[in-house]
């Protein structure tokens, strides 16, 4: 950084050799949050995490962020310090330096924006639109922890039994979601993986996404999606069926990449340097532009979107 | 561009051999502005011209903008329409692309964020914390305007006596400002200033940023500010006093820049590019580290800060 923070604005010096990657990301509190059951330290954290797995899913190192921040009055002093050093917590982890921002007060809700920023090679950059028929479809983590997390704390008391470990993990990935910076950027190395999506608001969402903007479909073969298994044993406890449940929910972040069937050494490679996330096939893209699952009970569209699961 | 709307996150290429400028700002609805008062279209032209002008100050290209849209569910599908092309239209006239953005559900205000992105060459970028003692402060345009123009509107009915077209043209500043991108281009070119900081929070706050940066003190000829005619007429009329009215008042987007005096002759020649947007000389950084208002009845100290006329 050249000039930071205090000047009308923050200079940066572009890496050699590299392009720009951009995204924005907004979390509205009553929309996206609720300050009963998340902390404000979460809520930095989070509010960057967000915006992290974008780059992820585009194959870039992040490098710097921006922040605007729209308080309510009723904020304190405590709070504030705690949001900035949750976000600072997670942007030291992945070497972003905090460049430039804005205060201002809210007449109403929390509002917590950051703009983040990352550099990538030209020929390791993900897009949504690189997939081709054939291509291998692999999602890395387990689906439906978000989902979960936040159903879990929507109960009350707002909590997961502190004896279900893996329920409270689901919780604390809602709360605290990990980017997969580093996946992000392995994938890119000699293009192992042709498309990328983040999950940010579903697999089901993500594999529209991906498919629409590659121009294919896609086949998934529904017992394999890995689902985190507190969430799963959440979701068949309340009756809902934990597959649905894990293609609708968001809050996720975790990545949904083609991978070309010729380059399955590469990535078996790359899966061996993620540092224990798991990878797991789900599927292929198709000719066919539909969305199908395949389950034991037949083949069935696949259900789109997080509206779900998102909060009143 | 290289990926723009629609994927994770947007790729621009940099420009080569240049330095990325980077800054954001927000707009909330009832601290900053007053839709009985300000169009959807002027919002969208003036989120973005906050920008602009923070982008100018620093002598930087604008290059790329990001939107984050925080919308109350009571805004129209037409009222959405007319922001987005209102920041077109500007954003257009300076050859900033809107690469990227993010729209949510606002359960209070609207909220109007962006973050603009420019380049600078190294050696052209201009910082608040370059002057020196002896250098001389010029600020561009007229000061007053916005201020003037806010308070018109803040009357019922909203508006400036249709037979006053000085006072009109300070509404309209107030709605529209036109950040200075050229003028802080042409400063940047052979250093020809050696500081500069914008003048969104009024003059006395340029002031005070620019030697608190710059580590030394101004002294300013309170009887050769630029005061913008209508808005001069408008503060009398109201019992203000113009002098305090255009140092405290905000929303000027005018530039104030310190050039050394061994830079005149460069300063001079730029000032014949500036399109009919006039430079006036309007004293002087000292050694002295206080801020010193030179009046017909004495000296006295410099207000500070735009609270003054800020909206409640």
């Amino acid at each position: 950084m050249t000039v930071g923070i205090g000047d009308d604005a923050a200079v940066v010096e572009p890496q050699r050799g590299t392009l720009d990657v951009l995204t924005t990301d907004t979390l509205v509190e009553g929309v996206h949050f609720d300050q009963a059951f998340v902390s404000p330290a979460d809520l930095g954290h989070k509010t960057l995490a967000v915006n992290l797995s974008d780059l992820a899913a585009m194959g870039a190192a992040p490098r710097v962020a921006l922040l605007s921040l729209v308080l309510p009055d009723a904020m304190t002093a405590n709070a504030l310090d705690a949001l900035v050093e949750g976000m600072l917590a997670l942007a030291e982890q992945h070497g972003v330096a905090l460049v430039g921002g804005n205060i201002t007060r809210s007449t109403g809700p929390l509002v917590l924006g950051v703009t983040a920023v990352g550099s990538v090679r030209r020929r390791r950059v993900l897009t949504r639109s690189g997939g081709r028929a054939g291509d291998e479809l692999w999602v890395s983590g387990a689906l439906g922890a978000g989902a979960a997390g936040l159903a879990c704390l929507q109960r009350d008391p707002p909590a997961a039994p502190a004896s279900d470990t893996e329920l409270t993990d689901c919780v604390e990935w809602y709360r605290r979601p990990a980017p997969r910076v580093r996946i992000g950027m392995l994938l890119g190395r000699n293009r192992t993986a042709r498309a990328a999506v983040d999950l940010s608001d579903g697999l089901g969402d993500g594999l529209r996404q991906l498919t629409a903007a590659s121009g294919v479909g896609a086949t998934v073969d529904g017992s394999t999606i890995p689902i985190a298994p507190g969430a799963h044993r959440w979701f068949e406890h309340n009756g809902v069926d934990p597959l649905e449940a894990a293609l609708a929910g968001g809050d996720d972040y975790e990545l949904l990449v083609a991978v070309p069937r010729t380059h399955r050494r590469r990535f078996a490679a790359i899966r061996k340097l993620t540092r224990g996330v798991p990878f797991t096939r789900i599927g292929e893209l198709t000719k066919a532009p539909e969305l199908v699952l395949r389950t034991t009970s037949g083949n069935r569209p696949i259900p789109v979107g997080y509206e779900h699961f998102k909060q009143a």
